[in-house]
This record gives C-alpha cells, sequence and structure tokens, in this order.
C-alpha cells in the first residue's frame, strides 16, 4: 500500500531555458513523473496498456520557490492527500538539499474510456484504490512532521 | 496600456499524449504563450535582450475542464488581475468554440538578474506597470460579465 | 494537390535554453507542423480520429545554420520530395527574413494500426497519394530555383 | 577518457504522443541525455556555469526503426566518433533489450559565447579534447563487433 514516493531526477538541458533556469511547465512534470513512480511502487501502472480507464487530470497547482539549474539533482516527493470515490489528490514537494524548490498539488479523476474518443467519470475499481492510503497529514500542510513521514508507507528510490 | 489579450491556436501532434488529449503540462505552456503576446500588445518584450530584468513565476495553477484533441482550434484570453510593486497576477481561460476548456491562473514577479546568474526581487519600474492595467472584475471570477469586457481595453488578434 | 507549405512561426519561451537560443530538439517539431499543415492545405488530417492508418517517422535530419532567439519570426517552408508506395518524404527550409536557419529533411510510411497497438506496413491509399505532388527539383537541392517554385502547386498561409 | 556511455532511460508520459508511441523528436533528447552523461563521466559539464564556451549542434539525425511506449525502459549508447579541431560527432543507438530502437548521429561546434549574445567557431581547448577518444570503430558503422566495444574506454550505469 503505498502513501509517498520520491523520485530521484536531473535537470536535463532541455527543460532550461533562456533565463537559464527551469522552465516553470516542467515542475508539473516532475510531478506527474513521480506520480507514476508512485503508483509503480504500488504495483500499477497508471496507463496499462488493456485498461479501460483513464486518470485525467482536473487540476494542477505550483509554487516555485528556488530555481533549478542545468545538471542540478533534486528529489520529488509526492504524497496521496486524499481518495475519494471518483478523484484522488497529492501533494508535492521539489527539494534540493533539503532546500524547497517547488510545493504542488495535483487531482485526477477516474474514468472509462469511450470508443468514440470521448471520457465518462466512473468510479475508482476498489482494487485500485485498496492499493494507496491516503496520508493522516492534513492536505494543507505540504511538510509533515518527521512522525508522520516514518510512520507513513514511505518509499524512495533512484531512477 | 494593454488589460486583456485573446491568444488564438491550433493544438500541434507533440501537444498531445497517449491518452489522445493534450498533455496537461501544455496548458500552462499556452497561458505563457498568451502572457507575452499580452506584453507585445502592451508594446514590450518579457524577455528583452538587454534587460536587467527576469520574471520568473511564483505561482500557476490550472483546472481542466474538457480535452483538446490534435488540430482542434481554440482561444486562451488572459487577463491582468493584480498588479503589485513587487508581482503580477493573470487569470486565464481556455475556450474551444466559446465552451470553457480550461482556467488558470499565474503569477510572476519581477528580479533583477546577478551576474552569478542569481536573482534578486525588485520593484516593477513605472514604465513597465503603467503598460497594463488590471481588469475591474475580481480575481476570483475568471468570467467577467460581458459588460466588464467591454469596457477593459480587450485586444484579440490571431497569430 | 500539394506540394509546398510555408508555415509561420514565432519562438515560444519554452523554446529556448540555458543557452538563450532555440534547442535543437523543436526544429523538428517545427518541420512536423508544417507537415501537418501542408496536410490541411491537401484537405486531410494526418491524424484523422477514426483513420486505421499512422504515418510514423521512420527518419529525420536537420543541419543548423543559424540560432533562432526568443520571439523571433521565421518561416518553415515544407516540400514534397518523393512519394514510394509505402513511404513519402520531404524536405525542409528554416529561414529568417531570407536567411537559412535550418534545412531538414523527414521520412515518413504509412502504417496499418492493429487492435494490439501494434503497427503494419501498408501501401498508401490511391486517394491520399493523389492529394500529393512530389516536387520535380532533386531532393537534394533543398532550395529549388525561383522558376521552379513559381511552377509547384505552392501554398503560403499565416497560422 | 571517455568514449561511449550507456544511458538508461524509461518512457515517461508526455513523451508519447496521440498515436500511443513516444514522439520522434523525444528520441533527439535521449541523444543529447547520454551525451551530457558522458562528458559527466569526463569529468566536465557541457554547459558549466563559468564557461565562456558553448556547444551548439550543428546537425541531427536518426533512424527510427521500433516504437517506445509508456513506461518502458531502454537504453541509450552514445559514442564519440570524431573529433576535429573544431567539431565533435557521436553515434547513437537506442536499444531495448537487446533490440534495436533507433540510432542516431550528433554532430556540435565549439563556440565562444559573445557579450552581445552572438556565437563565434572557435578551436576546442585540449584539456576538453584531451578526455574523449574517438572510437577506433567507423562512423558509419553504428554497431561496432563485441571485441572493440571490450577495447573501449566504455561506461554504463544507471541514472
Amino acid at each position: 500500500m503505498a502513501t509517498e514516493y520520491t523520485h530521484k531526477r536531473r535537470v536535463q538541458f532541455y527543460e532550461t531555458d533562456a533565463a537559464g533556469i527551469v522552465h516553470f511547465s516542467w515542475f508539473f512534470r516532475y510531478m506527474e513523473e513521480a506520480e507514476h513512480a508512485l503508483w509503480r511502487e504500488a504495483g500499477l501502472s497508471i496507463h496499462a496498456p488493456d485498461s479501460p480507464l483513464g486518470w485525467p487530470r482536473v487540476g494542477a497547482a505550483c509554487e516555485f520557490h528556488r530555481p533549478l539549474k542545468f545538471e542540478q539533482e533534486f528529489d520529488v516527493t509526492i504524497r496521496v492527500t486524499e481518495i475519494t470515490s471518483r478523484t484522488m489528490s497529492y501533494a508535492c514537494e521539489m527539494t534540493q538539499d533539503g532546500r524547497r524548490i517547488a510545493t504542488g498539488t495535483l487531482k485526477i479523476a477516474c474514468v472509462s474510456k469511450e470508443p468514440d474518443g470521448g471520457m465518462t467519470s466512473v468510479e475508482i475499481p476498489g482494487d485500485i484504490a485498496r492499493r494507496f492510503k491516503p496520508s493522516e497529514t492534513p492536505t494543507s500542510n505540504l511538510r509533515p512532521p518527521a512522525s508522520a513521514r516514518a510512520a507513513a508507507g514511505k518509499a524512495t528510490s533512484h531512477e
């Protein structure tokens, strides 16, 4: 059962912009990379070849505290904050040597993929929902105390 | 004096993902494209070659209402919602034939670029701030009534 | 019947990198944008919702002559150079105020999309092949003389 | 002294397109990721903060043999094929479980960054050129025999 995952990453050159720092759009991709790694940690693929389900994003937000530059290494920690019957929410923190770089949130919905390419909101199947355990830390608190972090089903790996 | 700008856009193939729709990270880029077009409309470049100033993003958020697909045409309307001494905020609405696709916000800060590559928060120069007029519609209301839109210094152009 | 298309474009900020110029990977996307505009000009979509066909790239190459920077406007001219029973080839030239920025080639194949997600090479349907007329200029000559350009079914439009 | 590097990678969702496979533009980014890892292996950064030098690409080409899909893992092996006084060339092979996915080439030039943002071709400094040893395998042969690979200063690591 997965609650949190820390994805290790290095800034690639094509992620930087003419201001010399990572373009802000990339932080949303970093969050998603960590989300998908969390799903793999939970034994799932968020886009399995034969699955009739899809997981479009319904909302995403990020605050940018410090810039990242080419070749810098950083951590992306994502945590499940809430699971409702049809949605999942995450909080995400990006850090570099312990310093906060960015903090964000992501909310996704479970949909059924229609033959015509459309999507219909459906309930999250139990065998998927059971793989995740929302953090007991309030959603608004992106930085839980160390004790809460130790208690959660935390995973960290280098990819 | 610029308040609002509508940027016309067509979905490119590389913006779609394996779910068959535009990847959510692109909506943040669409917002930025519209922002930079608004600045050009105001007679400015947000990244002028000789400028000692930079405009990093301090926050960005987006809600996704409907998917966009390959080759579809849509509008990105961005509106200045607030200018403080050191920051500017925008609200953005993406529509397709009048239907709401996504709504977002963007907040940027004015910084001085240091020789070592660092950035220091500085006040927005008056000759830049004077080029923009925040909308009188409250920030929280992304969809101003038609009358407010008519009253604002609205620009629309196809690029 | 389409032979050539000129796609007008402006450099977006997220296309630049920390060297202050457009990242080289974007030139391949510029070529593809022009290719898809050429197909629209020919009355076709290269990725029509109901089509059982796909058009994966089998080869792409580009030479970079001059850098492009933020907000610069440039032209992407793509030309069909060869159509075989199963492939199409293009030559592409990117220019800025008449100066050559980059030149490239692209080769695509026609495939049938299999239910399992696989792809099988198939012949290009006649009603698609007939929409394109390869340039009579030799493939190796990216810059045909003005007379050849005038003779070809040339299209130019701003998007 | 570095000759070859194998960069391990997993396909991210935002790298796929509506055809369900990695968009071809990404293969050029994969090559560059491997190139920059090769430079780190050689004890260098290709974009060091204080360096007056830049390394723009002068040419890039890729042939696409098999598609890659979401979450698949693959290897990107890059090899220095030639160093002249002002340029470096690489050959690159992308494989998945030993099967060839794509093969490409990349040529870069050494430039001096001018204060006005321009670039002037310059000779590669000896202390950089000495860190790389071109493969003795002919450039045209992307797949050297095992003996040649064993003889070269090969590095492999997971990032």
